[in-house]
Order: structure tokens, then sequence, then C-alpha cells
């Protein structure tokens, strides 16, 4: 980040009219939105959302409540403006993007074999740096693929040691049977994928997923290019454990859009040094927590940009 | 509410295309406003927030950071654009009311006789109400008074019990000697109305002051036409904490906000039932966490209002 656009930013806060600190986290959000975009008075004119689907090997072994064919339905659903996320994205003045990742090829079975191979990680990777443009103020990302908690999990147990129970949780809402079955599933894979080499890389592409190796290459060309990125929830955050648990420092241009309900989500959050910024119980994915924490940073925006100094205002500032 | 509005947008909320209960609050928030809007599908087209500003006499005593000159200046700056407020009503798409209620005269000091008399005190009630006309569709409330977490600790004390200490905070800012005059003042305060009769109105004119009172008429005006409220802080629960001590169904119209970084204050909000929307530590009263929390209200209306069924999309809803 820029360090005198944070100065500046800061400075500029204290000589608001309120109380120092007084507007909590908005100061902080405004002050990190201006050490990214390189200017004391950060703006959103231009934002985009992008939402990557994909289709997974091992949901053939029943750990979703919903049928595979659904991620490509939702797709459709997602470019008819159907979606949780087409009403969020308009509400938060964000340009949607959807990028569906070879939905009728799912990915390998990581039970018995790495989820891609290179060259399909490598090209959902730059799927996912291909949304990401130099004019872009802030970006957001999301995800639909049914049954990516469970990859979700696996990457976050890989990355970050614990019992595969503790990451693992309901999903878009399996029972407990089917909660039985996702701890099964993942254990399978990662004794499969024990003695791999310990690479962010080969993490991702064993155990990962399309959609979710092209989230980590928009989190990554974001940050190649300055661009602040909000997170959406578990597989969000998932999609860059492997890359964070060697290189803490990643989630420097992050903000966490909200805390999901999915139990892992709180404890990858940990794991990865994000505070969320909303915790209302969603767990849907499709982005439609980043995109819903948008309209807070705009408003920490607004009044960064707004308000009058002490000075400008003739207000005492103290006693 | 309208128990058949209720009951249309709980059962359109099971039909959109998404799994049962995965936007979370936004559900509950779609299904509380067809309740007070009596519609299935609510908006927000119309919305006020209500600021009002009041000086207390308890203020000669040092309790607060800032001089009591502050609250005349603050309205002029509400007035002119440069506040907080403004650039959060205005992102919020609500209309900006600023009341300011006998600024010039401070109510008196409630360590030595009823900070109001019946008069002054049914003047503020009434200013409060009338502010809330029946076109609004939503009303969000603040306060602006040098000295008035003190005043809001020693009416959430009188209503709901606890030890002094347990509802004071450093409000605008007071170190620790400054605590203990508050602590000191409203013990006092509160030895001298011991035996005043235990109506909300008489705690409420003893303990409180003009805006406070007028935060109070507004809630109930808002009651009386059905139009949902969201609360601010400390001070505007502590508003009508007399009354809700007494009829806890009171808040059933009212959501909070946020959770104010005031330590009084999510003590209060579970006395009074509420869950807040949003906890980003802010503290700064002027009814800006009330106004941003519509940002999150809209959204919640705008997935509600906009998102396809899984028969109009064509999605499978369950395996």
């Amino acid at each position: 980040a820029d360090a005198d656009a944070l100065a500046a930013a800061r400075a500029r806060q204290g000589q608001l009219t309120k109380p120092p600190g007084s507007l909590g986290r908005l100061e902080d959000i405004a002050v990190f939105m201006a050490g990214w975009q390189g200017t004391a008075r950060p703006v959103i004119e231009r934002g985009r959302t992008a939402i990557f689907a994909g289709n997974h090997g091992f949901v053939a072994h029943g750990v979703s409540a919903f049928p595979a064919s659904v991620t490509e339905a939702m797709v459709t659903n997602f470019e008819a403006g159907g979606a949780a996320i087409n009403a969020l994205a308009d509400a938060a003045g964000l340009d949607l993007r959807i990028v569906a990742l070879d939905l009728d090829r799912p990915t390998a079975d990581f039970t018995t074999a790495p989820a891609m191979d290179e060259d399909e990680c490598l090209a959902a990777l730059s799927a996912g740096a291909g949304v990401v443009t130099p004019d872009l103020q802030i970006l957001t990302v999301g995800e639909m693929g049914i049954g990516n908690t469970t990859a979700a999990a696996a990457l976050s147990a890989r990355s970050f040691g614990g019992s595969v129970a503790e990451w693992v949780g309901p999903g878009t809402g399996v029972d407990s049977a089917g909660l039985a079955r996702k701890v099964a599933v993942i254990e399978q894979a990662l004794a499969l994928h024990h003695s791999a080499p310990a690479s962010p890389f080969e993490t991702l592409r064993r155990l990962g997923g399309r959609e979710i190796a092209a989230i980590a290459g928009a989190v990554l060309k974001a940050r190649q290019l300055r661009i602040p990125v909000v997170l959406d929830g578990f597989i969000t955050c998932a999609a860059i454990a492997p890359l964070a648990a060697k290189v803490p420092a990643i989630t420097d241009h992050c903000l966490a859009g909200h805390c999901s309900a999915e139990p892992g989500h709180v404890r990858l959050l940990r794991h990865l040094g994000l505070s969320p910024l909303l915790s209302l119980g969603m767990r849907l994915g499709e982005g439609s927590g980043a995109a819903l924490a948008v309209s807070v940073i705009r408003a920490a925006l607004a009044t960064h940009a707004q308000m009058a100094t002490f000075a400008e205002a003739g207000v005492a500032d103290r006693l």
C-alpha cells in the first residue's frame, strides 16, 4: 500500500468533525482503501464482482444437498438476473462478471487423483486473473459450485491443520449423514495427497477446483495491480488459504466482507488474520456477503470524502 | 405487524433461488419490513433520518470531553452538510431532518431537580412525533447532545437496574477522572429521584433530555403509523428504555441498526431484546449507525423483490 496516501488519509480522519475513532471500522476502511488506491480520497466508481463457477468430481459421493446440475442452472439464473448476487451487485453499484469454468467437465475426484492437472489449474488461475482489469477500484469475489464447501474444508485442513470435523459444516444444508460423508471424503483425499509437495500450487490443484483456483488467480492479479479485494465466505477464503499459510501478507489487500454461518469460516478468518465487516448469518456464497459489504465500504468513503474538518466547520475539537 | 403480509413474505422467501435460510438476517429483515409495511414486497422509496439535538444541565459537572457549545456548532454543521450523518444519510438515500430543541435553554441539572417539567417533556415528545409523517416507509433516529451518554446511563440504570458503573462508558472520550464524575453524577441523580413515580413518563422527564424525549415521541408515533424504525446507539435505545421496561413489545417495530462501542449499549440491547445488524466499533451518535444499517436493509429488500423463484428459474430446489 502507498505510505503517503495512508498517512494523508489518517491525518484527514483526525481532523474531521467527530471524536477521534468514533466512526470505528469506517475510519480503518477509508485508510485501507486510500493505501491501496494510492490516494488520500479513495472512491468506488468502477467496482466489479467476479463470480466463478465450477463442478467437482467428488460430488458423486453425496456431499451436497443439491444435485451437481444446479451449478449450471444457477449460472443461467445469474445470466438472467434472477439470483441474489444480481440484486446485491446492483444494490452495491458493482459490475457483475460471471465466469463458468468447464461445467460439463467436473474436476477429477480428489479421493482418487489430483482434482486438476497442472494445465487445468493454471488455466483456472488465468481465467480468474483475466477478469481483473487495471481500471478497477475494488474487486469482490464469489463462487458457485455444488459441493465446494467440501473442497474448501479440505484446502483449509491441508493448509492450517486441525481435525477435518472442525472444518466441515452443512454447506447448502446436508443432514448429519451427509456431514459424515463429507468428513470421510475429505479424510480420504488428505490421506491420498499427504506426501505431495507442500507448495500452495500443489495444494490448490490437488484439493481445490476450477472456480476456487480462479478466485486465487483473481486475488493475486488484484494484488499485482494494487486493487483492494473483498472476500466473501468460506470458499473464497479457502481459495487463498494454501498461499496464506506460506505468505501471510497475501491478505494485506483483502477485506473480509462477512463471516458466514458455515462453521469453518470463522476459524479460517482467524488463520488469515481477517476480521469480517458483517456477521448476518449468511451462507449462500455467490459473493453475496462481499457485495453487501461494499455498501458499508461506500459509506466509509462517503464520510471520509464529504465530512467537514473541525476548522472548516468552526467546531471546537476538545474541552 | 400485518399477519397476511408476514405470511406472504415468508412464503416468497422459501421459493427464491437459494438454500432455505441462506441469506440469514437479510431474510428476517425482508419479512419484518413486509409485516410493518403491510405488503409482501416492502420497499424504501421514502425513508427519513430524524436527528434531535438538546443540551443538558448536568454538563456543568464535567462529564464530557467536549464543551456544551459543540451541540449547537454540530447542528450548524448538520445544516451545512458537513457531518458524518450528512454523508451517511445521502449514501442510504434518506431524507435528513434536524430538530434542535431549545439549545440555549439546557435541561435542569438532574442531580438537583427533574431535567424537565411536564410541559417541557411533553413538548419534546411532541416535537419528535412531529417529524414522523404517514408517507414514510422507514424511520431512523439519532441525536446530538453533549453529555447525553450520562443521561442514557441514568435512564438505563433506573429502567433496568444494575450498578451505575455497568452502564457508564467514555462517551466522546472522557478520561478515567471523567468516568468517575459520570458515575458520581448519575448516582446522585438516581438517589434524588429514587422515590419518584416509576412511570415511563416520569423517568424520561426526570433523567432524560429534550432530544431523548423527542426520540421516544418519534418511536411511539412511528408505531402508531406502523412505520418500521431503525434505532442507533446507546442514547436512542435509552430513550425507549423506560417504556420498554414496562411494555417490552414497544420494540417490535424496531431494528437495532448497530452495536455501539459505548459499553452500556450491548447490555441495553439485551434488555430490549434486540440483536444489532452491524457491529463496527462506531460510537459517534448522530444516527450514524442506524443510517448505515439502511444500506443492509435496502439490500435485503432488493434480494426479496428481485430474485427469481426456483420455478421461474427452472432450478432444482433439492436432491
